[in-house]
């Protein structure tokens, strides 16, 4: 269901380390927000040095933009967004004035996974279930 | 006005699927949301097979986000996320499963395009006139 | 804390062009919604000529997508977006017809930089003097 977006400039990451990000923020996500870890997308974008800037100078930040279904219980996003945050960082060694963590959201029935609308926050139980259901 | 962003690993769509989604995803938004094709956007991105993860994996997911104004009918949303999502399967042959489209959205007066604020949904068709006018 | 992401196809705009297109977005948005320079990241995805459609065809638009927090005055979400949009013809050159710019945003609270999560709008001031004694 969420898609993960880590932006940041070339060889910044090892191959190494993109698994191990990608994997530390597929567990967080599952564990917090209640969905199996093969729901859970994590992506890289990787820039040339001059596609990326901070204060209008050339810059290496470490940009994470979740996209995650509205209706989660607001300490739930919170305690998501700080968790990714420090994920980020454990994984990466950048620290964490150059990581930058937003999460947007639109509305469940605005998602299509698998050919079905996704799961309101809270009903994913029954989706899955469906979903087991129909393989 | 809108943009359609279709992410997958390099080399799993040819140059001919990849036009042909374009012509199918803007053939189906215009439709349905009553936008000339022209205001219809659609970018690939094309990741190395160590930049996509689903489950902390390497994977081959097609993620397919579009941004669209906010305030369309609820009706009409639910039938244009269902169509793209279809649409992607039909026209590059990757099964519903790892297919996921999420639609998200903003104010029309937070964006801007040919040196205009966009329309309202609804108000499409004074804009456009108005547009047509300037030229 | 905005993050602009400025999507072309390849060759499109130099590198001198690319920088100051990022300095003069950093400029306005630092200007109009109170945020200090070293705060505002802009980065650059630049496609193969076959992953860019406009109207389902081969085409060279200038997209900008903005994230910013929620809560800024209308007014002064409008004065944004239009300003961006203004500096992008500008600096590249790129009729107005070929740009598209697009603000997004989610709640302050979704967003965590530097380890800290973000200020609402307005709360900005607070939010630095705190940051600075920490450093």
């Amino acid at each position: 269901m969420p898609v993960y977006t880590c932006t940041t400039v070339q060889e910044t990451l090892g191959a190494d380390t993109k698994a191990e990000l990608a994997a530390e923020i597929t567990r967080v996500h599952s564990m917090i927000n209640h969905v199996p870890g093969t729901y859970v997308n994590v992506v890289f974008h990787e820039l040339a040095p001059e596609n990326a800037y901070t204060d209008g100078l050339p810059a290496h930040p470490l940009l994470i933009n979740g996209w995650v279904r509205t209706g989660h219980p607001a300490a739930q996003s919170s305690q998501l967004v700080a968790e990714v945050a420090a994920a980020a960082t454990r994984v990466t060694g950048i620290p964490a004035k150059r990581v930058l963590v937003v999460i947007q959201n639109s509305p469940a029935h605005f998602a299509i996974e698998g050919g079905r609308v996704l799961p309101e926050p809270g009903e994913e139980q029954a989706w899955l279930h469906e979903q087991q259901g129909a393989d």
